[in-house]
């Protein structure tokens, strides 16, 4: 008998981006967000009170709660914190899928949800999105698994799809719709799907503390569903999912929605004219409302590009695979990051 | 369809203990450390950048890895670090159990390996501790489960096993056995199993940040096994289970022995002390070598123990349940908070 279950034993690890100790690098790799978290979230980190460490964190996490719910005009019991998005995405798929219990998404997107799929031993019904990164609403809504992801905007593309859309593929579905917002605070307002978690018994938005609020250390994420899903997916959660020091710094950065605008609106003016310069020198571009981009070299060499760019001290990411094999995907850095990486591509393109 | 699974729907969500807001309550209820942590681990807090919270952190958590890996004296490979134990019981769950792989354990117990095995749909084989809380030795081998947890000290009990036993229980098993440690940091060193992991290649030790350190609100645990085990393990953790603040706050409560060491002792010499006194009041006490207590009172009315206590400002638990009901446990407090409790029990029993 092996220690693990077969599946287990069968399938491979998910891989993160890499991390780099070396402080001369331009790293553009996992989308990180150029500027720092609220001076807020420092406060609370240095004033926290020990007597809180020593005691078990509010299992809800409801200073937090509260906080997110306010900002997002809900009751307070449509929000389940959890411990980064990617707590929130195994507990759906913990709760919600299985061998009879399919999951669906369009491809390429984040190879996390595969993951899960492959944990639970469910189908994973892969449905590919065009070289336009449109929705492909009908093959999902044929496919009527159990829960359907859509990352909106999608990673790696960095595209968004209409939210009608979504409500459409929400309709239709017997299923789970999950809207994966991780960065929707560099897209335009009318692209959030958290109307249709309103309106829609099915539809569950996630929302994460990594990119827009700069706290992905932090490891904070939440979902916004009704309470008659969020109680069944409850089951699945960690007693504490979330420590006080992420409940108490996201109820601060929550807080502090004007840091989190200011930084993303200097992101995306930076990441609409990376985008031009890029055109420019004959990258195809696709139209980005994440805070980076997905671009095909003029060449189409892009492994080439990823490693000559690593020499040259800019790490961006590299997929392999039939749809990604000759794009790279770089987040949209500092003034000075983005240079360098316009420096740096110059001379290997 | 339902938008579960039919074991999800099924069964009931773990209930945590009661957290309350109210500071004049002595609450003893959830085993927390009667004294505050290190106080390098407010440094770090303190001290923390904000370059580090707006990367992703080390997906391995490398920096508390190494450091548990020295006071430990193994090698960091056989270190994998959770978001509090829990964590590691999911992932081991998830991993290692299903509906054709079951788990074993002695109750009464922790109870989230039962929900645990609910989630995954495992058949949950329950061997009776008898009134000494000696191992079933023989039913857990013959159970021979593809997962054992044995909580040495166990809770609610607050007795522990002999390591021999528990050597002799991973002989005859062929799944893995897990030894959960939460409350080791209490006990004698002989009753450590790390030898076990060392020498068998199916054990796997669980340790918490939680208890002898004082930081249940940080969220952080670590299983010790042989790399081999970890590496099927690490297939179901989250991306990043645990964050840059618990990694380097963890880190510095590590490297700070001393300070839990004393606080270890201290608690210790008034759980001998309290066993006493409750002894002489006619308590029956199982002898415990952890930071809490689970008596008896003189008449076996536990429940009305527990609502008269509370109705005086002490929180205790009870747990309904045939091998509970005639008990309550309590952690061992500050002397104040055992003086409180002492004197609301005057008045009750």
């Amino acid at each position: 008998m092996s220690w693990f279950r077969d599946n287990i034993d069968r399938m491979a690890a998910y891989v993160p981006g890499e991390q780099t100790g070396e402080t001369d690098v331009v790293k553009l790799n996992t989308n990180e967000n150029a500027y720092p978290p609220s001076p807020r979230v420092m406060q609370a980190l240095a004033e926290f009170d020990p007597e809180l460490l020593r005691r078990y964190p509010d299992a809800m996490a409801t200073r937090f709660r509260r906080a997110a719910a306010k900002v997002l005009d809900v009751d307070a019991d449509w929000i389940l914190p959890g411990n980064g998005s990617d707590d929130l995405i195994m507990m759906i798929a913990r709760a919600c899928t299985g061998p009879k219990r399919r999951m669906a998404y369009p491809t390429p997107t984040f190879t996390f949800y595969r993951t899960q799929a492959d944990i639970e031993n469910a189908p994973a019904v892969e449905v590919p999105f065009g070289e336009d990164f449109a929705l492909p609403l009908e093959e999902l809504a044929e496919a009527n698994a159990a829960v359907t992801f859509v990352a909106n905007p999608n990673s790696p593309s960095g595209t968004a799809v209409p939210v009608e859309q979504l409500g459409e593929l929400a309709e239709r579905l017997d299923g789970l719709l999950v809207i994966d917002e991780a960065y929707i605070d560099f897209a335009e307002p009318e692209f959030s799907s958290l109307r249709l978690a309103m309106e829609r018994e099915n539809v569950i938005v996630l929302r994460t503390l990594s990119k827009g609020y700069s706290l992905a250390a932090l490891r904070l994420g939440f979902a916004v569903a009704r309470p008659a899903i969020l109680e069944g997916l409850l089951k699945t959660k960690a007693i504490y999912n979330v420590g006080a020091v992420p409940c108490l710094a996201g109820a601060a950065a929550m807080e502090d929605q004007d840091h989190k605008n200011a930084n993303a609106r200097k992101i995306c003016r930076a990441r609409d004219k990376l985008s031009r310069r890029l055109e420019q020198m004959g990258f195809r571009v696709w139209p980005s409302r994440a805070n980076f981009l997905m671009v095909r070299p003029p060449a189409g060499d892009a492994e080439r590009l990823y490693r000559e760019l690593k020499d040259r001290g800019v790490l961006v990411r590299y997929f392999a695979g039939a749809a990604t094999a000759d794009k790279v995907r770089f987040a949209v850095g500092s003034e000075q990051e983005n240079d360098r990486l316009l420096e740096a591509l110059g001379t290997v393109v």
